[in-house]
C-alpha cells in the first residue's frame, strides 16, 4: 500500500510487505526513541491526539512518538459529553478537527467510529482503538516485538510457535495478532483458554485457511510446553455482564517463575498487551517473573513508540528526512546508564 | 486600538479599523494555517490555555493557532472543582497563572469572569468565551468568514443582506455578530425566529441606531429569499429551564437542499457557529447540504484558526516577524492534495 | 548529593549544600523565566507530567518550567480510574510510562506512592506531591522565597524569625519547611495555631534538636510581633472528618492590613502556600493586603517555576549548557512593561 496520506484504521489494510516496511522504519526510529539522537523533522507539525475514551498509556505513547519526531501535540482525553448533548455528528467533528492538525490519532468507544471519522477527515487518521473492534497499532507492536525477540534468539516469525492464553474471546489484541500472523508461513498457534472464553471461530478459521496450525488446550501446563512465545492476556472484566461472571475466570491461567522453570523452554518469551492485573486474585503474570530476562512486556510497551513513530513518519512521508534534521542529545540520558 | 499587550475580552473594544487590521493579519496567516510554510516566531513562548468549561473544538483551535506560530501550550480542560472548594478568588488564580505563560486564553462558565480575570492578570488575556456573555473570537471569525465569502463573490460586507435564523435569544454568536455589523454601512439583517426566541431588543435597537435595516419573520421560507447569507443557529438546549421547553422549538427552521434550491439565491452562503445538531428531530442544517459549495460552515471553523493566530500575533507584537522566522514544510500536506 | 539522574522525592535527601546548589541554579534561571532570553537546551526532551490527582497550578508550573528549558510536555490530569479497575500495579505503570519520556513529574493521592513509583522508573522522577506526605518542590520554593525576600532586606536565612500560622497539623508545607529550616543556624520559629491544629510533635522535636528556638502562641496578635516572616496557611478542610469541624477553625487567624500595621514590623514578609481561601468566613489573608509590597505570595508562586527549572536542569545535567543554547525573545514581554 501507499502510506503517504493514508488512514491507518485496520490491520486488514496490510499485506506482508506493508508490515515489513513498517517494521523496517520502526528499526530506524530506535536511535531517537533511545535518545541517542534528536530529530526535528516534524517541527511545526501538529498531531490532533483525540482520545474520546480514557487511555493514559496509549494516548501518551502516541503523543511521545510525535514529539520524538519534532512535532507538537494538541489533545483531548476522555469523552466530551457536551458535544454529544449538542448532537454533533462524528462526520462534522472530523471535518472541524481535521482543520486544526496535520494528522489525527483517534480513540473512540464505539466500534467502527474511527473508520467513519476517517472518511470525513481532511488529514490522515491513525486509529488508537475503537471499542471492541480494532487497535491496529497494538497488533503491529505485538508482531514487531515477536519479530525482534525471535531475531535476538536467531529465529524469525516463520517457524514460530506461540501460545495465546486467557480471555481469548474478548481480547481484541489476540484477535488482531491472529489475523496478522496469517501473513506468515509455518506458524503454529496454541490456544489456551476456558471454553467460554475461547477465540472466536471466525479467526480460528482464518488462521487455519492460511495454513496456520491451531491447537486448543484448557490446561496451561500442557499448552506451554515447546512454545517460543507465551502471550498472556487479562480477563476483560469490563466486557462481562457483571463482575461475578468475570471472577469465575480470574486467575485461572497464572504463569509464575516456578511454572516457567518447570514447563517452559529456557528461552520462551513472555508477552502481555498490558496492563497486567496484579491483584492477588488475578495475578496472570506473577511479579516473580519480573527479573526473568525473557519477560518482554516492558520492551513490548517500548516498541509501541517505535511503531507509532514509524506510522507517523510514513503517513507524513518523512522517513528519508528524519536523519537529515537530527542533532545530538544535550541532556543526561537515563537509558544509556 | 493598540493591540500590543492588550486583553481581548469584548467586541465592544473594536472600532472598524481594528476589525480590519485583525482581518488583514488573518489573511497573512493563511500560508501557515495551510501548511505551505512553517513559522517559529513564537519559539519559546507559552500559551496558558485555561478552559474552565469544556469545549474541545474552541480549546484546540486556540492551541493549534499558537502552535502554528511556533509557541508551546500548557492547558487545563474542564472545571477544576478543587480550586473552588479551596475558596480561591478569580483574581488570585489570574495572578498565579499569569506567572506561568506569556499570554492566556480563558474560557469560564460565569459571565464577566474573563474580564475580571484579565484585570488581575500580568499577561494579555484573550477570551475563549464567558458563559452567555461574550465569545469575541467567534464573532470575529464569523465576520471574517462573511467578508471572505462575499469577496469570493465579488462583494463586500458593505451592502450585505444577512438572515439570522433560529434561537436568536440565547445564541451569543448572533448577538455579537449583530453588534459587529454596526461598524459597517448599508447592511440589512433579517431575523427569523419564533417570537419567544427573538433577538434581545437592546441589540435590535443598537443595529437600528447604526442604520442597519432590520426586519422580522417567523417563517423561514419568506425570510431567506434575497439574502446573501443565511446564518443558522442551534437551539441552545442547555440554556432552557428544561429539555421539554427546548424541544418545542427544535427543528422549526430546518434548511435543506430542496428548500435552498427553491427559495435561496443561487450563491447564498450558508453559515452556522457549530456544532450543528444533526439528530433527526433537530437537523437545523440538513446533511444533504454537505455537497453544496455554498455551505461555508467548515471554512468558518477553519477561519477561527486564522483569526486566533492574528490576535496572538498582534497582542504579542510579532506580526512583522512571522515571515522572517519561517521555513519550508517538510512533510506531506494533506491540504494541498 | 549528585543530582544527575537522581529522583527528587523527599526533602530528607538534601543537605544544606544541596539546597544552596538548587537555589544558585534557580537564580540563573531568572532571565528565562522573565522572558529576557529563550533557551532551547532541552529541545527534543519530553517531560511526563503525570498528575494522578487534580492540581492545576502545580501541574502547569512544572509543565511551564520544562517548556521554558525548551522541552516538550506529555501529561495526564486527574485520576485515571480505568488503570485501577484493570488492577495494574504502580510499579508496572512506572516501568511503562518511563519508556515514554526523559523525566517524570508525578503527583499521586497516596502517601509513599511517588517514592515507590520512582523505584521502578527507568528515568528520573520529581515528586509533585504524594497525599499528606511530601511536596518537596513546594518546600524548596518556600525556602527559596524566604532567602530571596530576606536578601532584599539585607538579611539571610541565618538569624531568621518566622511565624507559622493556622492549620499547622495538616499543612504539609509547614512540616516540610520546618524540616528544611533545620539545615540552618540561629533560626527562631513561632507557631501560632489552636491547640488541636498544632504542629506534630515530631517536627517540633526535630527543630529543637537542631537548635531552632520554637515558641507557641494561640493568639495571632501576640505571636506576630517581631517576626521577619509570617507564613499563613489554609484550614485544610478536605483533611477534616467533616466540614463542620473544619468550620470551627476557619477564619480564626485572619491577617489584614490594619493588624499588619499595628502589630507587625514594617518590613515583615507575608507568605502563604496558596491557594488562599478568600471566602468571607475564611479570609486568612485579607485582600486589603494585596497592595502591601511585603505580600510575597505571588512572588512565591513565581519562584516555583525557577526552582522547578533548576531541578530539571540539574537532574538532566544541563545547567552549564542552558545559556549556550539561548537566543533573544522575539515577542512582547508583559513582564518588562
Amino acid at each position: 500500500m501507499n502510506f503517504t496520506g493514508a488512514h491507518i484504521v485496520s490491520i486488514d489494510q496490510f499485506e506482508r510487505p506493508d508490515v515489513e516496511a513498517i517494521f523496517a522504519v520502526a528499526d530506524r526510529m530506535q536511535p531517537y526513541a533511545l535518545r541517542k539522537r534528536v530529530t526535528r523533522v516534524l517541527e511545526g507539525a501538529i498531531l490532533g491526539n483525540m482520545f474520546f475514551e480514557a487511555s493514559t498509556r496509549t494516548r501518551i505513547s502516541f503523543g511521545s512518538a510525535f514529539n520524538l519526531l519534532g512535532g507538537e501535540v494538541r489533545e483531548t482525553a476522555g469523552f466530551d459529553n457536551s458535544a454529544l448533548v449538542k448532537g454533533e455528528s462524528l462526520q462534522d467533528t472530523a471535518r472541524v478537527l481535521s482543520g486544526f492538525s496535520d494528522v489525527i490519532c483517534m480513540r473512540h468507544p464505539v466500534a467502527g467510529s474511527v473508520a467513519d471519522f476517517a472518511l470525513a477527515s481532511r488529514v490522515p487518521v491513525v486509529s488508537g482503538g475503537d471499542g471492541a473492534n480494532e487497535h491496529p497499532t497494538q497488533a503491529l507492536l505485538d508482531l514487531y516485538t515477536i519479530r525482534k525477540e525471535m531475531a535476538d534468539r536467531g529465529r524469525s516469525i516463520t517457524g514460530l510457535k506461540i501460545a495465546m492464553i486467557g480471555d481469548l474471546r474478548h481480547g481484541r489484541t489476540v484477535h488482531s495478532l491472529g489475523k496478522l500472523l496469517c501473513l506468515y508461513t509455518d506458524v503454529e498457534v496454541v490456544l489456551i483458554s476456558p471454553e467460554k472464553l475461547s477465540l472466536p471461530e471466525g479467526i480460528v478459521e482464518l488462521m487455519r485457511n492460511s495454513s496456520i496450525k491451531v491447537t486448543h488446550y484448557d490446561d496451561l501446563l500442557e499448552g506451554i510446553v515447546d512454545v517460543d512465545i507465551v502471550y498472556s492476556t487479562r480477563i476483560q472484566e469490563e466486557r462481562f455482564p457483571n463482575k461475578r461472571e468475570a471472577d469465575l475466570y480470574r486467575g485461572k491461567f497464572r504463569l509464575n517463575q516456578a511454572i516457567y522453570t518447570e514447563f517452559c523452554q529456557p528461552n520462551t518469551v513472555i508477552m502481555h498487551p498490558m496492563p497486567r492485573d496484579s491483584r492477588s486474585d488475578a495475578n496472570e503474570l506473577d511479579c516473580d517473573l519480573d527479573n526473568n530476562p525473557n519477560l518482554a512486556i516492558f520492551r513490548q510497551a517500548d516498541n509501541g513508540v517505535l511503531v507509532r513513530m514509524a506510522l507517523f513518519a510514513m503517513v507524513l512521508d518523512v522517513v528519508d528526512s528524519v536523519d537529515a534534521h537530527s542533532h545530538d542529545v544535550r541532556w543526561f540520558n537515563a537509558r544509556q546508564n
